[in-house]
């Protein structure tokens, strides 16, 4: 039995990590953080639990504190989130960071887009974690350094063709749509229902902060300087997202040859699908499983690929795949406690 | 190994039966029917489904004369799901129908709300089937009727109370809110999106045919004739039903008093939870496991009690039931496959 | 042309007095009051208003100070209001108080159920402002209490019925459902999208602060004393919002005579609509319009009457109705700039 | 007085347009058609309207007829209107065609794209009616072809950028998202509430049939042959439609300059709003009003323009549109009926 604590256990990560983790038959969680709840029992701020799932929530100082398990996930706010990474890496834990405090190589570009590194030195510990493309480095990480949503859609539908001839990958146009769950959970007039609940926009142009992580891996993926032109979009929903990426063609291709590259490079994958054409993806058929779906086709007309990735942000986006991330980092199979099919309608 | 046959595998409910057994460990799906996609694969029309979990479909005639399992899932609309539990019935296989073919004793009152009954004989060996109150039955059963989702709700609020001198439930009021869901899948004006996407509404007043369902069952729990005055509404969400009950009291009593009885008739059940005075049962905290969640205030000013109990009507109010009912009739855990957390937000 | 000023222009009562004023030819609007934008335009709060749309915005207490116009629509939190009233009064202006300051007679009541009143005096000033019951006093009124949303429905479906010796109107159960704009605007963990966007729930059980009001004014419509039994549930829509009243009959009476009586009582009433049997009001067909639906029935089976109205929150439930008491007031036709239609879908 | 007729009154955007004329001083609807509805009054379809408001409902053939009004509206499918449309100008009304028959110049483009054409003699006197663009045109013109949605939020989000050289708008990517009314009013099960309400996808990729007459406008203004990359998209929202547009800048520039310019272009106009940098448009803030709100942002990182344009796609993108052409055609001044704001929240 594998022991963990979930730092920041009643947002919304954390709480998906409870669900995911509840059903998963290696693992038993000892504890968790809450800033509302410290002092409280898990089953206070979520009714649904039974005694058995039930844990005590601390502060997080008290918690680190007493740290004593296997393995934290840190689904905690950027920024707080390196120090106690530092901490319980010291104490011997195993960390899964599901903040952006782990994923930026280069703590020049951290401070450009979220300010003063609390830990500096946690970096070079951290492995970047998407399980498809990064398999072999996290099973031996102490510190993994859980994706971002918006670049785990990206970074699924186009590592395939990164380094195809027949496609000018240097730059490609993102655009991205997101449930509100990705705002996080909190007071805030901008996620209010009468706000966001019948309405669609698009936010932070040109400002979202995963475009910076998004280049460090597309630049990693391609041997070469990637950029990329990010829009985020908001959708009333609680959970999807997907990405919508456009890619100049350099020589002739087609559609099924480019689904036939993609399916074979996610051949032995159990969370990747590649649709048939004239399938697309849609968030409402992904909702709380692991998956992530992906079409392409090519617009012979203007000479361009587009490629759809869809996920479930807080699944594949964040707590699913840091379950997977930690499966990899005990030794357990990968999929372990994963594999339940979305939730449609 | 269970192995089991879906009668509708692609309306809601025989989809929500797939997701609930692709994780139950003592179960194999082997074949469904479907309408529009006899002659094909399950993950034709559900394209997250894996190799493993897939499965054949047929039309419900080629099915039903191939049966040879050990159990079936009749997730038919009425009128369909008689004469096929009576072939299933005789070729052996234990029969759960999701209908409300099986469901009323007296074939009188069915055919007054329904029509026509294809096959009245099954009505005497049919069980109804709310496991939390109608167990030991259930275990012995070849045929059990699954419940309505709206008298489930129903009934499992009110059935610890069905008895207690203090009130008077001869006839209580029951306020009932619906997913969409619950109508069914298929092309309907009145279930479109921009019909009621951004609406709510009551519908059906005095002529829903849960009706009839709900007053044999409390008439059987009452050991007197129980009325009920009904009225279902349309709330703007996929999945989720609260009924809000409100009955006369005869003599003093309080909430707390009420709420310890419930609790007290629930002390074993793993699905049903009582909430804390002050707590109200929130579709969003339930959507996707098979829990019940009910809370009960006194109105001391004006004499009444109200009891309000909400579930997942595609799962507690259908799909989950039936499988709680099928680990019954075989003999395993009733809680197995069942324990998925509700999926939040 | 009317002079207004709206206090409290940023919130959702506030925008949507701007929005209807804005099509009302004999009224302007000269400044508002706002805590986020004061010092402002309101067109930087709502870019779609137009130059000649647009006014200034202040403080509060800036705003009063100043105040040298007609009539001035308070749409501030209740505690808030009273004073501002006081004083606005003082000055001259006639006032409209959609808080909940100025609805009910007793202090003590006001005191038990919202806490100290800061202008007790003004109560007696007030008139309960709901023009298709008190048209006459409305006229004439300096300080016109604008009905919460809650009651409208409530008065609206039972005005009609409060005398008849065929129903037992004594102690009416009272169901009802909100959009989630009830709540206000600003910055809650309750009502951001994630917590209720695809959920429905009661909610302050027993508690409501509508409840005195409901009672004040049905005793006063019965001329006995009248009890509630209210039970408020959040819908995730935006705007809208149902009761569903149960009344038992105390002699036989049929829906097409309740129906009749109903429709009588409000033949000259432009924005009441009594709806044919079996068809039942549904918010989505209400929203933006300053209509109310309402359908009866009679349940002969178990003897009691269900009324069901409906409104748009916002409008006929708050500045719509604060509107056609402006109107009142000063004069002109009761249903200018209140005649647009509903926005469906 | 002009009197006009609505052929297919009771879909989305024959709803919207009674809505719209319903407050306009100088109109008067005097019929309308509907297949379900034929037959019957315009109240018996849409209860909340009043006795003035209401019309008489025929058939097609039967309207065609007797049709001896002013000017048409047709809200019916494509390839129903062309004849429709012949039939009636030969009659002597003027008429505004809101489907895409009369749209394309090109009857073959038309054939590849939608079929056989009905009557393609109409092509040569209809107008593209997009009034920001053709003006001076539909003053004259019997027959008007109101615009699609995705290419009114196309066109006014690019017109004024067209012929600029410092941008390469030759083949620009268009990322739309729509509003599930786009899709007409019908029992669909692709638009079932079920099916589309929690979720978000890509739909109809490359084969849209707005393409040809996106690219036929595009090329006008441009003067040279345009093409577009279109991918349209689903919102689970009723209404409300956003483009996000990429195009590669050939010369520097900067947001301000590019602001500047659109702003100088629509100076005149009242409907379309240029918003300041850092506000983007959101469908919520424009829902029911007849407004087009424009943002435009410059990566310099990447060398590339993001223009976002969103509208309400049953008012400026089809209905207020409609209305705001009939003026034109009529004589009215232009904005009469269509200033109303939009409905937030």
């Amino acid at each position: 039995m594998v022991r963990v604590l979930i730092f920041g256990a009643t947002g919304y990560t954390g709480i998906e990590l409870i669900r995911l983790l509840s059903g998963h038959p290696d693992v038993r969680i000892v504890g968790g953080t809450s800033r509302d709840w410290a002092g409280r029992r898990a089953s206070d701020a979520l009714p649904y639990l039974s005694r058995k799932q039930d844990f005590p929530l601390l502060s997080i100082a008290d918690m680190t504190e007493k740290a004593g398990e296997d393995l934290a996930f840190l689904a905690l706010p950027h920024g707080q989130s390196a120090l106690t990474a530092e901490t319980l890496l010291e104490a011997g834990l195993k960390v899964i960071d599901l903040s952006a405090d782990s994923r930026l190589n280069d703590v020049t570009v951290y401070q450009k887009w979220y300010g003063e590194h609390q830990a500096p030195n946690i970096l070079e510990k951290a492995v970047y974690g998407l399980p498809e493309i990064h398999r072999s480095l996290i099973k031996k990480a102490d510190l993994v350094a859980n994706p971002g949503c918006y670049p785990t859609t990206v970074l699924l539908g186009l590592a395939p063709l990164m380094n195809l001839k027949e496609l000018d990958t240097d730059c490609p146009i993102v655009d991205s749509k997101s449930g509100v769950s990705g705002a996080g959970r909190g007071a805030k007039l901008t996620t209010s229902f009468c706000e966001v609940g019948e309405g669609f926009k698009p936010y932070g142009v040109l400002r979202h902060r995963h475009i910076p992580e998004m280049e460090q891996e597309l630049t990693r993926l391609g041997g070469r300087t990637i950029k990329v032109r990010f829009t985020p979009h908001l959708i009333p929903v609680s959970r999807g997202m997907v990405s919508t990426m456009y890619i100049p063609m350099r020589d002739d291709t087609s559609g099924s040859a480019l689904r036939e590259i993609i399916t074979g490079y996610y051949e032995k994958e159990t969370f990747v699908r590649v649709l048939p054409a004239g399938v697309y993806p849609d968030t409402e058929r992904i909702k709380g499983s692991n998956q992530c779906h992906i079409a392409v086709e090519v617009d012979e007309r203007t000479g361009w690929v587009i490629i759809m990735s869809a996920i479930d942000n807080l699944v594949k986006g964040a707590s699913g795949n840091a379950v997977q991330n930690m499966n990899l980092m005990v030794g357990l199979e990968e999929t372990t406690g994963l594999t339940g099919l979305p939730i449609f309608p």
